[in-house]
């Protein structure tokens, strides 16, 4: 392993900073800011056994899904992208060309979205591996789509499938075979893209009353949006965006896909509420998946199961 | 352990967000921007094992250490204060109370410096508490100090004593007796007041020239500003200020004072370089110790010995 110096300088040479911004290198990297312009500010944390496993996820998958559930959270706003910040605790046993991989996954990421990293911190850890990613992004002043918007009476919408990524990590876990469906499936769960430039349209989109990114599952996540808006929901399960792939996997295997969707997390597509008389004006293809009600239940059509989302603890 | 969404709730509640500004509750917060401003960011990791011991630290002097190293990082810059971001990883089997304690010691010395906490995470983790804390601060455009600007001439200047963080570490790991000295020395090891006002004291006075923060001790520190400015610096050792509980605490037990002041950590001092026509002018409390040379080395006044800082790998 490199010593921290030099990690920090191999860093800071795969990671310019863009101009008028000050990334790696002093205490502090330093933002400008704009009249009329609001910061958003995100972060999270993976921890090796809780999070990932070392013998499952590749360093470059890694790299890639710990910047991708931060970019989430920014896309979730409707934010556009500022940059990120990236704290590492590393053992001294990873085997070698590790830091590389991990950093070209996020390299690679932060690249397709325009996010460029401008700080961070590289420290030991013990027998661990524990990332923390905070993100920065930006909206004009007013403009970000809070949880606490969503009517009685809105439409419910999703961007994407729902449920490919928790049947991904069914299938690794499980040692399912990797036919084509499977692989696809563990493709979303390593490599997903959050739909930041969707959370932007949405944003700049007057119809749009809530929104949320999908990282527990919605038969968690809509609890939020229904807790912060003090509504109900009715989710018609049947509405439920499925991919091809989730179909033939759950059929092969017995399996019901409504779990994966409805109570399985890291999705990433974005959870959102809308005006129903504008919905035929919006042109970012969605979803309609059911009703915001005057609550407070969130009631399943379609279904005697209560589907949970993944909680943490 | 409280569930996720309870803890979460109790630490909402504990930590209001300011006027304007939207804190803990979304997938983000939001912070106004200002024009003639720049927002500065910094993180910092902490792990069980590698920077703390959960035997020798209490709950509450952990919470308060881990914003007080990141509160450094603003004041090394000469910020004022925006917020923090708090991720937390957690097992299960924690003394009761332990996360209350925590909190405690993160909210006290947020409030006496003026930081809101504005966000984080809470996840869980197999064995090890990690920590991860993320600092906003901000400055009048063009007026943070960096670690770029030394120039040969200059004053090389802190505040404070240095060396009692390093030597109060050195007695809790040595079982030393607790007698005032040492409980003084421990004190600020655990309980670290880091110089944001002096920072920011500092930022608005234009004779200096550089600036950061005394995290790794002043012979590893001082190479970050000779190395960014492209100087070297000779370093007085008997100018070092000591406080006399250090002095009397290594008279005692045998110990060299300096090799505490000028390799050990955390002492969360600044350490800055100023004009020295005018140093007159300065009000604010500091010690000269040694001046900035065409470089590029460091050299020691006093000593056979080079002072090297703590390394993290």
């Amino acid at each position: 392993m490199k010593g921290e110096f030099e990690f920090i300088e191999s860093i800071r040479s795969m990671f310019p900073a863009p101009e008028g911004v000050e990334g790696i290198g002093d205490d502090c990297a330093i933002i400008p800011q704009q009249e009329g312009w609001e910061t958003l500010v995100s972060t999270d944390m993976l921890v090796e056994g809780s999070h990932f496993l070392m013998d499952d996820i590749t360093p470059y998958q890694l790299g890639w899904k710990a910047a991708a559930s931060n970019f989430s959270d920014i896309a979730a706003m409707g934010g556009a992208p500022v940059g990120s910040f990236l704290a590492l605790a590393l053992p001294h046993d990873l085997p070698v060309g590790w830091e590389e991989e991990f950093l070209k996954g996020y390299r690679d990421i932060s690249e397709e979205y325009g996010f460029p990293l401008l700080g961070g911190d590289t420290t030991s850890s013990k027998d661990r591996v524990c990332i923390c990613v905070t993100v920065l992004g930006k909206t004009p002043s007013g403009r970000s789509v809070r949880r606490s918007g969503a009517k009685d009476g809105d439409l419910v919408c999703v961007t994407g499938f729902l449920g490919d990524s928790a049947a991904g990590l069914a299938a690794i876990l499980h040692g399912y075979e990797r036919d084509e469906d499977v692989k696809y499936l563990i493709d979303k769960h390593y490599l997903p893209h959050p739909r930041v430039r969707e959370g932007q349209a949405l944003a700049a989109w007057p119809g749009v009353h809530s929104m949320m990114d999908i990282s527990d599952g919605i038969g968690s996540d809509l609890h939020h949006i229904m807790e912060e808006s003090q509504v109900g929901a009715r989710v018609d399960l049947s509405e439920i965006p499925l991919s091809k792939q989730l179909r033939s996997f759950c059929s092969r295997y017995g399996l019901d896909p409504y779990e994966f969707a409805a109570a399985g997390g890291e999705d990433y597509e974005l959870l959102f509420t809308i005006d129903p008389e504008a919905e035929p004006d919006l042109e970012l293809p969605h979803t309609v998946i059911g009703t915001i009600t005057d609550g407070p239940e969130l009631e399943w059509d379609g279904s005697e199961k209560d589907y949970m989302g993944f909680r943490h603890f």
